[in-house]
């Protein structure tokens, strides 16, 4: 096992009615600036909880953070943020909304010229004003981290930053604002938790067994009640309740620690995104089982342990063990109802060459923290993303 | 799944070499406490590292903190650290020196007459110096929590108290302190480690995954890696480093968020200690079985997932599976060189009297979360721990 430091002080407020706990988690006496996205948050009544909560505080309200949240979008943000001299940033949403506000909090701290600097230039984040969430996608695992992924449209730039002084003071995970979700962002959702697990799993053994088991724990999970949730109309109270604490789980480092782990699958799916459209998470399932294909004899030991201990895969014959679990792992993907190849989406093999053109002007040599993908094996793995 | 408050803000500094980065995490211009126990870190090298790290602050040294540490003892050093202005503790040593700490730590902040208040009469804890820990024997998990349990030898009590306040600003884990542990200190922590489980995790069906599975790869590392440390002469890093952090995480409260948890096995055993001076991971190696024996029709479906996905126990009999899964968990303990019986140790049956009476003038009558264990089945509970 290698050195690690862990560091979380998030608090987590988790279950059902926790959202009325809130103002007890705020500062007192400071103006909250409340940000959330579309719209949806009104329609499944997680707005008049929040109101009802912000009742005996000053607030204002920045809605309109975008998927992906855009830098172009947020910055107006920064001149209420002065105006109204807030001291509290409260994200109510997804992924989108809460990486928008870890971004505003640290921007409205930063001296420089441009906040923009703080993902281009990794900027250090000196100061951060506090945040606090209210998650209603279970997904990502930015609501127990200190990590955010923003876009600027207008330069087609797609950076992350981190900090621990973004990392939010407080999280609330109701299940029960999860239960209006649509099947394509439950679907996301779990195969972005899924993914995230494996990012950290999937490389070379560490002997790490406590880092290893609980991968492996979340990874039974996120396929047993993933689909569970997935699959039925109303899914239960602690079905809902086991994903959501699962995928925060996923990524708020604790598996990650004296491991080496990946993102490999992540570099090379963003630049899908950025070219065609692609959900992140569907990004990511196309990606991942050519990663697991090139690399099967270099990450076999690992390979062969996924397969064991979450599909109940063994053979004397590792290449028959290694290509059986790689298809059991698409097969997951697509049960949820995520197409896992180029080919599926009329995507072609110009692609291999638009993703590496992209990959190397952002100064890409090697993906990943394995150090095993080059920008040349990228090609060989989204070849085998085309075949029909 | 209920619902919870997750909040864990302690830094974890884990490695080889570790003890150097004390002071970057010290406050500065503050003179610190050093506490330790008997001695034995001046055997080990681990005192020469720690008075290293602090060669640029002002420090004075507390020793001999005993094992189950006690009030007599830490009393004196409230005069220190009034005379000298001490900002911060460190505690250097195993479970007892750091929940020694905590009492100082709480102690020093104290307002009303005596700081016993906290413990017997739970007099809450408004303030507490900052701590940090460098931990020498996995085994209580005290170093990620913020718990503490104290004996007052003049009265023969055995208390515990509680705060978020008091928990470490950060611990050192550096799995190469434990190479000169005795065997019976080392197989003393996997059992408390063990059992600390258990009391999160073997009461009723909580319908919490992520605790569930959480708790059962610690249960199998500690199966593992526990008989490893303990069996080879020589156990190599990993082996170390894994039981050190599955140790930690056994009681850092993760794998007890939202679940019902006991700690009825904690409460008799700690009586049997003021009693009889067991060792504390004896006292719940003798009294754990009895529970389990007592209990193994109401707890019927939390002791057959147990059984089934640590022994690899499974039977149509479910009466006989849990007779064979007590069966598994007494022999673990026996491996490991634990006695668990009162009868090995001759130990009559004068002793359930002895306990009852000492349970009743501590007000209990129904013990651990579950509300399964009443004073009344105590005596039953102990009553197999008399067969020879």
């Amino acid at each position: 096992m290698k050195n690690f430091e862990f560091y979380n002080p998030v608090r987590i407020l988790f279950g059902k009615g926790t959202i009325a706990k809130i103002s007890k988690h705020l500062p007192e006496g400071v103006p909250v600036l409340f940000v959330y996205g579309g719209g949806s948050i009104k329609k499944n009544g997680v707005y008049d909880q929040v109101v009802a909560a912000l009742q005996s505080t000053e607030y204002y309200e920045y809605p309109g953070v975008m998927p992906n949240p855009v830098y172009e979008q947020l910055m107006p943000a920064l001149d209420l943020i002065k105006e109204k001299k807030i001291g509290f940033i409260l994200a109510v949403g997804g992924g989108s909304v809460i990486d928008g506000a870890k971004f505003l909090a640290a921007a409205a701290c930063y001296e420089g010229d441009d906040p923009w600097d703080l993902l281009s230039k990794h900027a250090e984040v000196k100061a951060a004003l506090p945040i606090g969430t209210v998650l209603t996608l279970p997904a990502t695992g930015t609501e127990m981290n200190g990590n955010s992924v923003i876009s600027r449209v207008s330069v087609n730039h797609k950076l992350a930053f981190g900090s621990s002084l973004v990392m939010p003071k407080f999280s609330v995970l109701d299940p029960d604002t999860t239960c209006t979700l649509p099947k394509n962002q439950i679907a996301n959702g779990v195969i972005d938790a899924f993914i995230h697990v494996l990012e950290q799993y999937l490389t070379y053994p560490s002997k790490a067994e406590v880092q290893d088991r609980f991968a492996e724990s979340l990874l039974l999970i996120l396929t047993h009640t993933g689909s569970k949730v997935f699959s039925d109309p109303e899914p239960d109270y602690d079905t809902r309740a086991n994903f959501m604490w699962a995928a925060t789980n996923a990524l708020n480092t604790s598996i990650s620690m004296g491991v080496t782990s990946d993102w490999s699958t992540h570099t090379i799916g963003h630049e899908l995104t950025a070219l065609y459209g692609f959900d992140h998470a569907v990004s990511l399932a196309i990606v991942l089982p050519g990663v697991m294909t090139h690399l099967s004899e270099k990450r076999k030991d690992k390979l062969l342990q996924f397969g064991e201990r979450i599909w109940g895969i063994t053979s004397f014959d590792h290449k028959a063990a290694i290509a059986e679990t790689i298809k059991y792992t698409e097969q997951f993907f697509r049960c949820l109802g995520v197409k896992t190849k180029l080919s599926e989406y009329g995507i072609g093999s110009e692609a291999i060459g638009k993703v590496v053109a992209q990959l190397s002007s952002h100064g890409a040599t090697v993906l990943g923290g394995a150090g095993d993908v080059t920008i040349d094996d990228v090609e060989a793995i989204l070849s085998t993303r085309l075949v029909p």
